[in-house]
Parts: structure tokens; sequence; C-alpha cells
């Protein structure tokens, strides 16, 4: 049976639930020999502060950008290369389909909180990177509050 | 390898697309010696009239929901069992959650146009169907016009 997909992008909000996302992605570039590549977005600071970074602020993104790093490396442990270990400054499903188009990602996995209504503007991304996305996206369903549905 | 799935649940717009979701969802069942379920849901004529339909349209309800029924078994053809393909009238979210949840399906596919704005409100039902779905996900990326992008 020829393999399906070849790169596969995990992307992940940090917490608990991307041990059970990542397992899940794992599963698949396992069995289709695929690259796996993991990417955590983190939103610039200048967002909540209309477009400009105080100076005393950069200092402060270094350290969430470090913060993130590091546990990105937690989650992924031996299981993803470091150099397929990505933490990039954006918005989630900008930067995603970027690096998705830019790195010929054929499957990009994502958790799922399936929330209804106002609560999925708040913390889900599979939405947004399920829009214009140019290859297959799996949403993962995990719990809703930080906790895996297993 | 223990299997991820037992019941996958293909979800169709019987457009030509639909050939393409089925057979991605063929290889997951097989793989994972899952039951595999289809369905196509028709908008009831109502939604058109404001909730009452007009005496007369029923017998054309009727006849789209018979169109509906043989197009499904053309593109489920010998893939899926007869007692296994749907045609459900309704709005598409709602009936896919309520299947997946009443019949213990444990992934949905779908088709994907990969659409930005305003045109993914026509027509894609991927988005919805991520919304609130309890089970997992899996969009599977299709052209933009009813032609499969392979």
């Amino acid at each position: 049976m020829s393999h399906e997909y070849h790169h596969l992008l995990v992307a992940v909000d940090l917490t608990k639930d991307s041990h059970k996302v990542l397992e899940r992605a794992m599963q698949i570039a396992d069995r289709n020999k695929a690259k796996l590549s993991i990417m955590h977005t983190l939103e610039p600071l200048g967002f909540a502060y209309g477009g400009d970074i105080p100076m005393d602020l950069t200092s402060i993104q270094d350290q969430l950008d470090d913060h993130a790093k590091q546990r990105l490396a937690e989650i992924a442990d031996t299981n993803v290369d470091k150099e397929n270990q990505h933490v990039v400054v954006g918005m989630p499903d900008t930067e995603i389909h970027r690096f998705a188009e830019e790195q010929s990602v054929d499957l990009i996995v994502v958790g799922s909180h399936g929330r209804h209504g106002f609560a999925l503007l708040l913390g889900s991304t599979s939405t947004g990177v399920l829009h214009g996305a140019q290859c297959d996206v799996l949403a993962v369903r995990v719990g809703k509050d930080g906790e895996t549905a297993e």
C-alpha cells in the first residue's frame, strides 16, 4: 500500500492535550514513514498593545519564547528531531499555513475541543487552521479544559 | 498495533469530490478493520419557505430524496454496505453530529475546500462539522469547484 502522507505538521498549544495530539500524529507518521514537524505559535505581545511593543516588553517576549521552546522540547521529547521543533511568533493559522506550504506538509494535525459557539473563539485554533488549509487536516478530539478525553 | 478507529462516518456532498473523500475514508477503515458509514444530508425545502412546506412541494422533496439516494448508492458503489448508506434531511452539522453520537462514530471524514472568508460560508460543511464534534474529524482537501485537487 502506498503511503498517504510524507510530511506531517502537528500544531500544539503546550497544554497537556498536546501529548494526545502528538501521539496520534506519531502513529500516522510512523505508519507512513513520514517526516514529523511540531510547532507552537506564540502571539506577539504587541497585539495587546495596538501593534507597538514597548521597549521593556521585548525581554519579556524573549523569556516567553525561551519558555515555549523548553516546553515544546519536553513535549516532543525524543519523538521529534530537534531541528523539526518550531516556536514561531505570529497568528496560529497564518503561521501554520505558511509553514505547511513552504515545507510541503500534506497533513496538519491539531487538537479540537469540540466546543460550541462563543467558547470556540477562545483558545481553539482548529477551526482557523481548517480555513484555507491547502492540505488535509486531522482534528484530534481532546478534553475541554486541557485534560484529554481519555 | 491497536486499531485507532472502530466506526468511520464519511459525509459527502454528492459532487465528484465525494470519490476522493470516500477513498481516503476507505483506506483508513480498511487499515482499522472499522465499520464504514456514508451520509449525505439534504436541507429540507421548507427552509427556503420560512419553515412551512407548501403541500405541492412534498412530492418534490420526495423526488430530491430519491435522487440523492440513487447518487449516494453510485458513489458508495460496492464499497459501503447498503444498510450503511444514509440520506438524511436536516442541517449537515446537526445530522452528522447526531448520527456520530448515536452510532459511536470515532472518526468523521469530510471534504474541505480550503476556502477563505466568504466563500467558506457557501457549500463547505467541514467547519460546521468540526464545531462541536465529539470525536476526531479528518478534513480531506479537495478542489474548489467540485474537482479534486489531484
